[in-house]
Order: structure tokens, then C-alpha cells, then sequence
């Protein structure tokens, strides 16, 4: 059975995340929907990563199997026939080793948060970012990103639902930049606790507007306790960008 | 009585446009709604440009009177909250001396025109860029759109219900770059003839897909007949991007 490999781009705004789940559309959902459409084949699509409800991907990756082998071109243009009118595009589609598998296979993921950091709030990225009225400082909350950088129990950053066997990553970079009134945080790691990225970003916020330093980040991973960490960002200014193999 | 100046960044989507008509909701109708909640006063807001249907803005300067004084930033942050839900934001909002006069005191307009330039549809950017599916050269767009520089009777690039009273503008820029998948060009000019950046933009187009060349982008300016140039660009890929006095 020929197997595909996926490059995904959605807005996750409509979907209660990635999976597929009864209480609403999922971009997973949506997907092996378009397959039925197309190939009239019920197949499983895995991606590499399980977004939350209202969480954005530009390079999510999905694998899947079908009975039939077609041109990866026809793939692509026929499940973005089928897609419509869901905000859900496959950017890129490719045949796969029968032993690829978007999750497992993935060697590492990058995701983006977008900050909107003026008093307005914005009409155009509404959705798309996180909007903050008040300044953050954003070499502050770089300095602060530092600490986390490497392997450590991320106990603290990690949503209580997190399913993971072990609460230690190694965090390979954490970036904050500004470029105007937009602040951009990118994380890069082998594989992420459920909402980590989300409370990382949380609590560098918490060092951007002056209620933490530097220093209180790092006590707040050392402590393992999630109660020391900021708050979880909101969904809508996250971006899974990226998926290594 | 105190005159203002705002910088309005709005989403063109669910507007039948900048100007106020029967047919449904515009920007300047939310924008006189909200000043009326706000001040309870009945005022006109004057637009720098009047935007089409779909038409986006990040930099759309407006003027109106109120009564009463009130300081920028109450004007502003006031306006923002009565603007909810319309996707319309008041980015900044200044007092204005009695003369100032958003359309009549401009000295030049920019506008950006986006381009997603790939097989596969956006699934983030529906709506705020043209999606061209089969490869455009943007080299030989920004070679074609020189051809345009300066004062000219555009004619071949006016809507037919452009209400100008002479089709001589003087184009200032026209550039065509390429970033990854984007195509972004910029036009500027002291005042543009109705649908001018979207037949500029449709007509470069064709230059870049290969079905006309700069010298008959050239012709097309010459021959002074809307028949000569491209097609017009739809307008959800346009940005009133600045507005210069």
C-alpha cells in the first residue's frame, strides 16, 4: 500500500484542534474526509503533532496509507478539491516509505507565537495572534527564554492533562524577537508537553510587562510545579511551522 | 470645534467598502456608529481613500468634528471598544488643526498588493491575498511595471465608473518583488483613478504568467483604452498600506 506524506497549512480557528474528536470539526476529520471524497478509501490520517482547538499550522505533516497509488500531484489538488470549503491546504504531498510515520519519525518540531503588542487591537490578525495593549519587553523576555534552554524536567510547563510518559524535553531554542509592533517567539525542540509552548510563552509575557525576571523563570522551572509558571497563552497566536525528520 | 485624525486599520471583508451605503455595512458607517455611542454626537467621517468591497487598510487616515473635546487616546481607546465586533481598528488618533482635511490636505497614497503565488490555496491568508496557482516571473512583472513610472493619461487603467475629472495621474512607484511564495507589489502616487492598482496589478499579471510582454504592457498605457489593459485584480489582495501629508 502506497503511503503519503502530507505538508499541511490551516487555520485553526473552526476546528477543536487536530483530532478528531465528537464535539465539533477537526482538521483530521476534514482531511480523511476529503480521502473519502477522493478515493473512496476510509483511511487514518496521523500528524505529527496534536494541535489544540484554535492552534494554526503553516508545515504541519500527516502521513497516510491508500489502497490505490496515485501521482502525490493529483493527491495534493484533490484534497484541496475536496477541502473546501475548510481553511485547510495541503501545501505539499509526497510518496513515503512504507516505515515513515509522522510522528514517530519526526526528529524535531518548531512552532511560532505571534504577539500583537500595541494598544489597538488588530483588525487584520484578529485570530492570529495574541493581542497585548500594554509594552513587553522583548529582549527581557529573550534573556528569560535563555534559562530554559537544554534538558530539564519541564514539570512546570506542562498542562495538567499532559499524557506524556515523562516530563523531560530538551529545549534546543527559544528566541523572542520584535519586528515593530509584532513580537515573535520561536521554540524549537525534539517533541513538546501538551500546552508547553503555550505556558512558556505565558510566563516570558510575565517578564515582558515587569511582573517576573529572568531569574523568577528560572526558580519557576527548577521548582516543577506548574503553579509557579505563568498562565497559558491563548491558542490563536500559536503556529505549529515546522516538522524535522 | 476640536478636529480628529485617526489611522484606521481595518479587514474589507464584510464591507460593502470604505463609503457608506444602502447595501450594507461599511467602514465609515461603523466608524460614525461608534463615535455616535462614544460622544453621542451625529458626525461625517471623511476617508483619505475610499476602498472597494473586499478592500483591506493597514494605514487609512480619517478626519471628523466632535462638540466636545476629548483627549487622543480616550477618542481612540473609546472607538476601539464601540468598533466590536466589526474587524475596524483605530490604531492612533491625534488632534488635527481646522484645516486638515483627510482626502483633500493627502500629498500621496501607497498601496500593497499580495500575491500567494502557489499550487496549493491559503488556507491563513483566504481572503487578505489573490491566489495565483501556476508560477508568476516577478522579475519580468517589475521589469513591465517601470514601463508605467510617471505622469500619464491612464485611461487604460480606470474603472468606467471612475468619477475623476482627468485620467492624467502621476504614478510614482510600481514595484514587484518576490518572497518565497509571495508576490507583494507596491504603488504609490499622490491620488489614484478608480480600480487603478487592480487593473495595474491585473495587468502585470499577465506579464508575469507569460501571456504579455513589457513592451505590451507599454502599448497597453499608450493605446488609452481600458480594452488594451489586463484584467482587474480581485480585491481581496489589496492593502491601503499608508497615507503621506
Amino acid at each position: 500500500m502506497p503511503r503519503y506524506r502530507l505538508i499541511v497549512e490551516y487555520d485553526g480557528t473552526p476546528f477543536v484542534g487536530w483530532q478528531r474528536q465528537d464535539n465539533g470539526p477537526s482538521v483530521q476529520g476534514a482531511l480523511e474526509e476529503a480521502i473519502r471524497r477522493f478515493a473512496q478509501e476510509d483511511v487514518h490520517v496521523q500528524g505529527a503533532g496534536r494541535t489544540d482547538s484554535g492552534v494554526h499550522a503553516l508545515g504541519q505533516v500527516a502521513h497516510f496509507d491508500l489502497g490505490r497509488k496515485h501521482a502525490p500531484e493529483t493527491v495534493r489538488d484533490a484534497l484541496n478539491f475536496h477541502l473546501k470549503p475548510n481553511p485547510v491546504s495541503v501545501v505539499a504531498a509526497s510518496l513515503a516509505p512504507d516505515d515513515f510515520h509522522a510522528r514517530f519519525s519526526a526528529t524535531g518540531r518548531a512552532y511560532l507565537y505571534r504577539i500583537v503588542n500595541r494598544r489597538a487591537p488588530p483588525a487584520l490578525e484578529r485570530g492570529r495572534a495574541w493581542h497585548v495593549p500594554y509594552p513587553l519587553d522583548a529582549a527581557a523576555m529573550h534573556a528569560a527564554a535563555q534559562t530554559l534552554i537544554g534538558r530539564h524536567d519541564f514539570t512546570s510547563f506542562r498542562a495538567a492533562d499532559c499524557q506524556a510518559a515523562s516530563p523531560v524535553k530538551t529545549l534546543d531554542a527559544l528566541t523572542v524577537t520584535r519586528a515593530g509592533d509584532e513580537i515573535r517567539i520561536s521554540a524549537e525542540a525534539r517533541s513538546f508537553l501538551h500546552s508547553q509552548v503555550r505556558i512558556l510563552v505565558g510566563t516570558l509575557k510575565r517578564v515582558g510587562d515587569g511582573h517576573a525576571t529572568p531569574a523568577d523563570v528560572a526558580r519557576a522551572l527548577a521548582a516543577c510545579d506548574r503553579a509557579k509558571a505563568g498562565p497559558t497563552a491563548p491558542p490563536h497566536g500559536l503556529y505549529l511551522a515546522h516538522v524535522k525528520y
